[in-house]
């Protein structure tokens, strides 16, 4: 295929142009709809060039600031080149980028941190105000205009929906074989107009295979061939390992009671080391016949798609390391009859979440010992990424399951607490906590039950003797007890590792 | 109508006997489902005749405890009889009842305060254990052996389904004009068998008019004739009054400005004065043809669907003052047309929240500056009531308000803190904040941003110079500007109110 071939559309053809000059089209102010989900199907080359006329200006005196609103994470190319040039008045819903972070921790950047099935409709309903610029990237233009999705498709839907104008990134790095896989559902609706959404399981195609957009719309078409900037993973370490061994056998256990289906049910998993050893452990493990209904098919998947565990996985982007990258690429027949990516509007759907009983397996920063956990905040004022799409299927899925090391910073710090010093998933959210030490199963517990079993089983020995100190002299000390806490002490765990560099 | 002719099943009829001997029938450690929600359809008899065989087994030196599961809240004749003599082991999943909350306060009673949205789905998967007994009030039963549900349902559906033994109690003091009022959906299941629920609008009937139970579980039937407990409420104070006008002109600015239609959306309104007074003045209000989906109807929204402002409501409690009781008795065809009284695993069903486009009104504890919002714990360790269906809808609604006047307690207590005490609604989940000072639109802003617009708008002219300047103090503490927060401040007020029951 020669590069020209990804734009069969002669219209759009028309609107070919340099990154720099599609980027010149973006005014200072405009709240701008950008493709990207874990770092996949983000566009290249245009904010790249826009970072580049911001900084230009900026020499020149003028402020010049944009609003990016994405699906989630990105990349340097992306978030990093615009946040360094303090190009980012504002940005949502979920980022991960260490400059971004930087920013938005000093001040610099403001950040709407929200759940990822709100955003479009949020987006809809101009929450956010009106959306001027959508820079959505594609896989190719097709005869008729439409467009195949690239890697991840996220909010590229909405954004094309919203935005007055469009500007278009054809990327000949990505596979041409994409094609096909996607499905992109145009049934949703403002209330009181919407529908039930026909899906039982998770391979229920119920959309388009393309994103539709009116041709007039589109002001610019830039041609990039970059990969995707995807993370590799590390091979998973002994703590992983032991937190996907006792996630596990609870699963074994589960089915055994007629608890679980024998072959589970959706699974919906975070990204990182934890939960590509959760995915490496199911793939060696007794079930079969496995599905995934994600956000996020990462590689761990990828294997588990390849040695037929995971009959298949839904999902809204493919973040993927070089390596299976080129596996999908080389086998993408197979691959195609097996992944379907969605928009997140659907892929983290309360109402399919609900239906289909996801099991939510997120990594975590720290849990306290009532089972309130933290995702997003270090010490309750730093941002780390965002609470992503955790929120989504913790609290409407069947099963919600909360993974971290039990200690973090060599040991210098405990992530299980008196109190969490940010809550982003509530006591009544958070059914199962899993540190390398053990699980908690914290079904049918009252409040001083689940401090018990989270104490005793998930705590790093070095600070189980505390936590238990703790949460006996809370029970001690006459403030009730149903959730029995030391307001003055409840926070001084944080507080000492602030003072001290140790909890 | 005669008393004998509300039972029309003459099997059942033989199963008639006196609420001791059926209390009996109840041994210690059982679970035992009862029916009831916010005090109503609760059964009359049998608790109290349980309490009283538990006081005389416990002076006789025995343990006797039993643990019990509800729609919500209760009366005195359940919760409080139970509970004053240590009877309940365990409670889900909310109760409101004095004694029972100082039972729990004080550690003698276990309590799992879970959404309303889990309770059956949770119950089906046997996470609390085997239901062993129901306890179900019900308005009648008819020829065939259907029963005729209460002036609520709750959870009944579930309980008789999954209950070994059924004891019925038919109230006689419950209006039989009831029968036809109730739609009791059948088409709930486990994952992964789960279909779409097929409802569009908060009128539509997907479901039958009786509880249906194989008879030969229904071990007694008692009969009774008492109203359910339901307290008046009090005329709307001047604090309501100013939250009331608050949220009309915000939703006459979101009409205006065409984000919400001008009926609004189906209501969700939470139980008390504050959501009495708003109701009342949404019945003096511009907007007519609404409709409610929610999961009690009040005295508000029977003046509502009276002066034809509210076209219908669909609830799954009647919870009525003795007045609008009898204004409901004395015109039941007229109220017939308009009420659907649901199960609530469907009133309060993620799916059809989201899909319906629920505007929330839920009262609240406290909010901190960020947003996040306690509905359920004084001080960080005593329950008041719990969470009840408040997440189910904020969490799954199209807008999630919370309510309160901005100080308690004649202004020892400000409810707007540097930061809860406990966390039910994170911040991804609020929306809107009001109290009698004005209304904060959080949408769209981040956490400083929320900080200034909910320290000016919400905050009490006593307490807002000591709010900004912790919040001050925050931003330039160098510890993070994404959420500034003191560490050894942030919960200081709760902790001073404590020692010198001031804030």
């Amino acid at each position: 295929m020669t590069e020209a071939s990804r734009i069969h559309c002669s219209r759009l053809r028309e609107r070919l142009m340099p990154a720099e000059e599609a980027a010149a089209l973006i005014p200072s102010g405009a709240n701008v709809g950008m493709s990207g989900f874990t770092g996949a199907g983000y566009p290249k080359a245009v904010p790249q060039a826009l970072a580049a006329h911001i900084r230009e200006r900026r020499e020149r005196g003028e402020n010049y600031r944009i609003s990016v609103w994405t699906g989630a994470s990105t990349a340097p190319e992306l978030d990093g080149a615009l946040a360094e040039v303090d190009g980012i008045e504002m940005r949502l819903p979920y980022q991960s980028d260490p400059v971004c972070r930087q920013k938005i921790n000093e001040g610099r950047m403001s950040y709407i941190d929200i759940h990822l099935s709100h955003v479009a409709q949020h987006a809809w309903s101009g929450f956010f105000g009106e959306l001027d610029i959508a820079v959505i990237e594609v896989a190719g233009i097709t005869e008729d205009g439409k467009l195949i999705p690239s890697s991840s498709i996220g909010n590229n839907k909405t954004w094309i929906d919203q935005a007055d104008k469009v500007i278009l990134e054809v990327n000949h790095g990505q596979s041409a074989g994409l094609e096909g896989m996607h499905d992109v559902y145009y049934g949703t609706a403002l209330p009181p107009r919407r529908k039930p959404i026909e899906m039982t399981q998770p391979d229920d195609r119920i959309g388009e295979k393309y994103l539709l957009c009116p041709p007039e719309k589109i002001i610019a078409v830039v041609e990039t061939n970059a990969p995707d900037r995807c993370s590799r993973f590390s091979e998973p370490d002994e703590t992983s390992n032991a937190i996907a061994r006792h996630l596990l056998a609870f699963f074994e256990m589960e089915v055994e009671k007629k608890r679980l289906p024998e072959n589970l049910l959706p699974l919906q998993s975070g990204v990182g080391n934890i939960a590509n050893a959760v995915l490496a452990g199911l793939n060696e493990g007794p079930f079969s016949n496995l599905t995934a209904y994600t956000e996020v098919l990462q590689d761990g998947m990828m294997a588990m798609l390849r040695s037929g565990k995971l009959r298949m996985a839904s999902a809204t982007a493919l973040s993927l390391s070089p390596e299976a990258n080129r596996e999908l690429t080389d086998n993408i027949d197979f691959y195609r009859e097996r992944i379907l990516l969605r928009t997140q509007e659907i892929s983290n759907h309360p109402e399919v979440i609900r239906r289909l009983g996801i099991i939510a397996m997120n990594g975590m920063i720290e849990a306290d010992i009532y089972g309130n956990v933290n995702s997003t905040h270090l010490m309750g004022s730093r941002i780390m990424n965002g609470i992503g799409g955790s929120g989504d299927f913790a609290r409407n899925g069947y099963l919600s399951v909360f993974m971290t090391p039990s200690t973090a910073k060599g040991g210098a710090i405990s992530t299980i607490v008196p109190m969490v010093s940010h809550v982003d998933h509530t006591e009544h959210d958070v059914q199962i906590v899993v540190t390398e030490q053990g699980l908690a199963d914290l079904r049918g517990l009252a409040p001083r039950q689940r401090a018990l079993s989270i104490i005793e089983n998930c705590a790093h020995p070095d600070f189980r003797p505390r936590l238990r100190d703790y949460f006996d002299r809370a029970c001690a000390s006459g403030r009730g007890m149903h959730t029995p806490h030391l307001l003055c002490e409840a926070l001084s765990w944080h507080q000492r590792f602030e003072e001290t560099g140790q909890m």
